[in-house]
């Protein structure tokens, strides 16, 4: 539908439609930067969706069963902005889209999560958006299941474009979806056939449609201009009973000079072409300047979910006091009063009796008495649940057909997994976690980045994390991946050594509610180092004396996860020689630099001698071998310093030297 | 076809592949470890393909025209260790076989390039082999259309499995195989039904044939065991113009008592199971034992090729002495005699004449005068040309219609991209670059730590390395990538300073033999620091000294890339107040690591102040910074400790502490 067409037969979604893409202009020219095509070329879409079918109330935009909507194609943040703005989010105020992409700014380049109301997750990275959005429509289908359809009633809408969809997670997103059914969840894809580098032909000719088919998707194509079909689709989409796309035939940049080319993708400043695009749209107000009518009108569509809102705050309030107060507190965030008794009661069991295991086996066990008293957790694998040790009895299994299992399949697909855990954490209501082997954090890379970015308490349970996983080889031994986890920001990396530390890492994971948790666990079996009971949660510092020396203390052993109990032998071997050893155990650095510098210096005095065990590459280390300053100890590794190999697990120990007898020589060379 | 029917009406066939399959299960039995399943349900289908359509010799496994065979599904190395060695490869003795998965051996868990000749490529993260194929398949088009068809004639054929179909890398590969309609791939789709966790349809209900279709591929769906129907469909696909999906319904474990379970993918280790599937195949000979007549008859299969070898040789000996000189050295890897002086060239004018540009549009420069004297390269960008410089002048576009063009639009797939990027460089003949920003390296990580890990030498260019990229923000902003591809073993990471370093830097890259290399590079101009031409390449030191203390040496500032001019800048400043600075430009640690000792301690002299300057994570610095063993510096750093922000690129450095100024302060806090 051209513009001409839609100005004549729909002039007044053409003007409130404008208003949107006026506002993409306008900004992104003050900002100099940006992308201007996308907003212009969706706001057909995006208005009659907020218009007409989407549930919210911009008054309460924290409402729990509101629809959510997902801009995957995060450089059209102003499309975004301009519909929170439009349609009266306080926080979202003019002077926010005037500093669009400045300092301190709401309104950044990509929309970033937790910067306004509205935003309900980053976006920019391609794909994200639509595979995080699985994430979110599981969440709904899950919780509806327990709490019925009055309670949770809501669908998750994603405009994606063909980046999002080139990118390969949009695969193992869209072949998730499609296989669990997931009817709440409406995908429109921009389909303008334009990239940053030109013409979408230059690089890709799938039939997208076909694809979504071979997905088990409900299609649509439709001109992604024209109102009344955008409504009919948007429509048809709701009853389809599994997800739906729609193909939305636009044009990026409309009505621009720049229409149809990838000049339009991005920022459109020419004074020129603005102010004759502003004659083309028939908008004659000034950069920023919403006609009064135009502004009420959006808000009307901001306040049209009021209604259903309060009627949802009712039927809240009948429920049960027992049903009532489960959802708010899973609605929260918090983790059950029962948690930390629960994980107290293993512990004690477990310093007790000693047991040697593998911590991905310490894990389960975790799991085995934690997801009975958090209902709210939602685990699964990547295809290795007998590996990863993921599922626990009577959680079931979430199906087509079954929603209030628990556990999610969600095949061999590491990148999908993470995102969608991504949106099972941002939706609310649950506490998600997944497995992976350590080693395939690379393939989950840019959803777990996300995690940190936004500040969500995901858990990725991540097992076999060295070469003590033996024969599989150096493709599935993790070498750097400690380093690599531990140099992203706001993420925590457990490490522990045993199943007291594991219970202790779960619980904090369980707890925290802003940072992701990463575990990396064992493959091979480990004996228990802490065998003395204490209630005190030990790795909530992150780190700390797990044996001091006997008579002076020369040398502090640190140690993390397998390396912990390498590190026990090597101290008596050296006490042993008459020189005084401390192992320090290392479960989690960033908890450890959260602590004051007190108790870091007591737990790392200065002038020992240091030596780091870990089988995994020695970079982060001298931090704590050093000190911040340095000068503090001299100091030795004990650890990788290559890709590992194939071979039994004790084997490839002795070969790269990680090893008591190692650490001892080391000890020594250095005193 | 059962068992009992393939026995019945082909006897030959069975036995012969019953040889690959019991070699695989008294591998997996002897080792207690590994993947029966796969090789007993593939075997049909590879017993065919090598007999009677694989192009090779396994006497010449090197012969630069050879079909290639990609084990995707790389779990089920057996399938192709038993392959090399009944086919005659030389290394592949029996002795290896007997020795899978042992510390030495060349038969390690997943194949690995380099073990053994035959191992095309490193497999087992899983969709790895499939994605890399199309870079075989592109470089096979690329060289033909250079040297013709009588010089380069072959095929790739690949098997993949339900998991390598799953990764999302897959679609990116399909969709860009696809779109350049590579008529030389073939993939056998193990169409098994079963996964780790169980029936595949636990996690997918994909239509993977229609899937394909969407992607423009020919496909067909054969019985898998079916000597015939494989052997047909394989001479249709050949024919196919475009790439070929055979979708091959086997067995896994066939025969067997966990034959169709999740159990047969793993390792078949019980003796009655064991015993009772030779009873099932008809097999009566002890473990590891093949009868004279099929050995035989394999190494027939195995000298297949050596005629039509012989006749290559002799096309090639008819090659005019340019063409066949620069054929040699095409595949020989080695860099012409001109590239150095290109180098020195660009070095000199750029010393002489001081541009500020951006190190991304330094590489532009570099490759501009490289691409013309190094016909090997073939470059490209996930769909951010403009922004990479990765495209130069007269390289022509590689398209389905014109196969001479050395640019690939890979789209917005930058994991498909790189590991296509690794198949170029495997396949031999080609040097291979691919660009994108520089944070999604998170997207191509897989890939890219495949690259190291096989030690090839990809050149990666990663612009828009730090919060220097301004606007877009921190989903954009690279802080701890640098840190990551650091922590990866026998990768060299180079962030040059200026247009000489990277000229250095490329010089090194388009050099090596060994390793991947990635190029950190701004967005932002830079001025240049190398204002003296010197010819040597400084770089390859990997670090050196910029600029020595005026006076008394009181501080060491290292810095790498744009942050290498802001230590300059300090440096002017610190020597205004007589306190001699020294400027270390370190643009490759992995380089600087590997010069002798007595270097090292010349540039970076125990006792001084040092501070570390770097857009990014302290992590790994302190190796620098303090010392390895420590005591050697106080010691401070300039630099990341969060994400970024979106804002102007300058205001980000002020806002986070990234200036002169506050090096100058650092330094004096320390003295």
């Amino acid at each position: 539908m051209d513009i001409a067409t839609l100005r004549e037969q729909h002039s007044d979604h053409w003007m409130r439609a404008a208003a949107l893409r006026m506002l993409a202009m306008d900004a992104v020219a003050a900002a100099n930067s940006g992308h201007t095509g996308m907003p212009m070329g969706m706001a057909d879409v995006a208005t009659v969706l907020y218009a007409k079918h989407l549930k919210f109330d911009a008054s309460a935009p924290d409402w729990a069963d509101r629809d959510r909507f997902i801009l995957s194609a995060g450089h059209g943040s102003m499309l975004l902005y301009g519909l929170l703005h439009l349609t009266g989010y306080e926080d979202m105020t003019l002077e926010q889209i005037k500093n669009f992409r400045q300092w301190g700014a709401k309104t950044a380049g990509h929309p970033e999560y937790g910067h306004a109301k509205g935003i309900e997750t980053t976006t920019g990275p391609l794909g994200q958006g639509i595979a995080t959005s699985v994430g979110f429509a599981i969440a709904e289908e899950a919780l509806r299941a327990r709490f019925g359809k009055k309670i949770v009633d809501h669908k998750t809408y994603v405009i994606a474009g063909d980046g999002c969809l080139m990118e390969g997670v949009s695969q193992e997103a869209i072949a998730l979806a499609g296989h669990l059914k997931l009817g709440n969840l409406i995908v429109f894809w921009d389909n303008n056939g334009i990239t940053i580098d030109g013409k979408v032909g230059l690089s890709d000719s799938t039939d997208q449609v076909k694809r979504f088919d071979a997905a088990n998707w409900h299609t649509q194509e439709i001109d992604g201009h024209d109102p009344d079909a955008i409504d009919a689709a948007i429509e048809a989409a709701k009853k389809a009973g599994k997800p739906s796309m729609i193909a939305c035939k636009t044009n990026i940049a409309l009505g621009s000079s720049a229409q149809d080319t990838s000049k339009g993708h991005g920022a459109l400043t020419d004074p020129q072409l603005i102010s004759d695009t502003r004659e083309v749209y028939g908008w004659n107000h000034a950069p920023f300047d919403i006609p009064a009518d135009i502004k009420s009108w959006w808000e009307k569509v901001g306040s049209r979910g009021a209604e259903a809102r309060e009627a949802w705050n009712d039927r809240v309030e009948e429920l049960s006091a027992n049903k009532r107060a489960l959802f708010d507190r899973m609605q929260s965030g918090e983790a059950p009063k029962k948690l930390s008794g629960t994980i107290r009661a293993l512990k004690k069991q477990i310093s007790e009796s000693g047991p040697k295991v593998a911590t991905r086996k310490s894990s389960e066990m975790v799991l085995e008495v934690v997801n009975p008293v958090m209902p709210e957790t939602i685990g699964g694998s990547a295809d290795l649940t007998g590996s990863n040790n993921t599922l626990t009895a009577d959680l079931g299994t979430f199906t087509a057909e079954d929603r209030k299992g628990r556990y999610v399949y969600y095949g061999i697909r590491e990148h999908g997994m993470a995102a969608c855990l991504n949106g099972l954490a941002l939706h609310g209501g649950i506490r998600p976690y997944g497995g992976t082997f350590f080693v395939f954090t690379d393939y989950a890379r840019p959803a777990m980045r996300l995690s940190a970015l936004m500040g969500i308490p995901v858990v990725y349970v991540m097992t076999h994390d060295s070469i003590g996983l033996g024969e599989d080889g150096p493709t599935h031994q993790p070498v750097e991946h400690l380093a690599m986890c531990r140099a992203t920001p706001n993420t925590l990396v457990f490490r522990p050594a045993d199943t007291v530390e594991t219970a202790e890492a779960w619980e904090i994971a369980l707890s925290v509610k802003d940072s992701p948790s990463v575990l990396a666990l064992t493959r091979q079996g480990l004996p228990t180092v802490r065998r003395e009971h204490k209630t005190r949660n030990l790795t909530a510092q992150g780190a700390y004396v797990l044996a001091d020396a006997d008579g002076k203390r020369q040398a502090v052993l640190l140690a993390t996860g397998s390396e912990v109990s390498i590190a026990m032998e090597a101290r008596e071997k050296l006490q042993a020689e008459g020189i005084g050893t401390r192992v320090v155990s290392m479960p989690c650095w960033e908890l450890f630099e959260q602590q004051d510098e007190s108790y870091r210096r007591r737990v790392l005095p200065a002038s020992a001698v240091r030596v780091g065990i870990e089988a995994g590459v020695r970079q982060g280390w001298d931090r704590w071998l050093l000190g911040e300053r340095g000068r503090e100890a001299k100091a030795g590794f004990v650890g990788m310093s290559s890709f590992g190999a194939s071979a039994p697990a004790e084997e490839l120990f002795e070969k790269f030297g990680i090893t008591a007898d190692a650490v001892v020589e080391k000890v020594k060379s250095l005193l």
